[in-house]
């Protein structure tokens, strides 16, 4: 679904990121999640480099990006709105109950079993890598994260996904792993690397990335 | 809702942890979703210093407690076992949609925003405190938490709950808080103190704490 500056839902995104962040932000979860059910949606841009309006954290009290808001719900929290978007799109949750629940808790599985270990490697590369703690912390933090990825290669085996088909839980999944593209941890695994790869060959992953980086280009609102 | 070794809703949990992790441990998040919404259930326990079983990994493929059965549906992930049992319950959960949703997104926020922050904190200090990058490193991740529950904390303002009433948003949340018990960190903010007691109050919390301590008194299954 094309980008509608007059469509009903509403996110917000970043119109400017450091580099080693862009293809990364997490309103591309969002996109993603809403290519995948077809809705259209409407983008408010902030510069990062801008202090936002203390109003901005009655909609996100964090300072974040993304919020949604669809006219009648209020939320933030990529996780939280991609649940939203999933349980209303039979293209990332399926019908059976049990199969719903599968599919959201790869969603959480993603971000509090994978990415909550990534985060202390990703954090050292992006924001401390020149100083001494850093250095000394980073092969544990590395080891950290090569043991987790080992359990999920485990779980995936010869999977085309987490579970029997593509859902919200593997969108979630591949945004976490790639947040590992400057390691070369997840190549360490070809299952990983070739299910990773699979997920971001979906056309709606390729539209979302690809309005998610356009943005970058346009200029923000006032912030 | 007592323990009952024949409900047909059965979790995971640990019969041995270190003292530093007792009454955080994740099965607690779930006993208080279930005493709030009234659910019987029996428990699994190992202890944490065995090697489990390898077919535990097919339960929970990154060998942690707790797992959810009810014989319909197995899950994992604390969060998403907590929101499971807030969808059929009024204690965790407003009726309205929108309601809904805030509950979703701080059940999430929860573990995303704020926990994420705590983790490279209680990370320090219960694995690495005697570490020469870890002394290096505690001063700024001290100042990150005290960030983040600074814009908790304004959001909370004069507000009983994080919303207008106790949802499981507040559950996930107050958990989380618990995590900083050895650091005085929430008590520099008179209304989240007053808020996590509020939640401690709580006659399903107490109930769900005193079995998730009682236990640790009692002999792990064969693991």
């Amino acid at each position: 679904m094309p980008l509608d500056q007059t469509a009903a839902i509403e996110i917000t995104a970043f119109s400017w990121v450091p580099d080693f962040a862009k293809g990364l932000v997490r309103d591309l979860r969002v996109r993603w999640a809403l290519e995948e059910a077809g809705l259209a949606y409407r983008v408010r841009l902030f510069d990062a480099k801008d202090k936002r309006a203390e109003s901005y954290l009655r909609e996100q009290p964090f300072n974040q990006v993304p919020v949604f808001d669809d006219g009648a719900t209020q939320m933030f929290e990529s996780v939280a709105i991609a649940l939203q978007i999933a349980e209303g799109s039979e293209a990332l949750m399926p019908r059976d109950p049990a199969g719903r629940a599968r599919a959201r808790t790869w969603a959480i599985a993603a971000i509090n079993s994978v990415e909550n270990v990534i985060d202390a490697l990703t954090d050292i590369d992006a924001f401390h890598a020149g100083e001494d703690w850093a250095r000394a912390r980073r092969p544990q933090a590395e080891e950290a994260v090569r043991r987790r990825l080992t359990l999920l290669a485990g779980w995936l085996g010869e999977k085309e996904f987490l579970e029997d088909r593509f859902t919200v839980g593997d969108l979630m999944m591949a945004c976490v792993l790639r947040e590992l593209r400057d390691t070369g941890l997840v190549a360490e695994h070809e299952n990983l690397k070739a299910y990773l790869a699979r997920c971001e060959a979906r056309p709606a992953f390729q539209r979302a990335l690809s309005d998610h980086m356009a943005a970058f280009e346009r200029p923000a609102e006032a912030a």
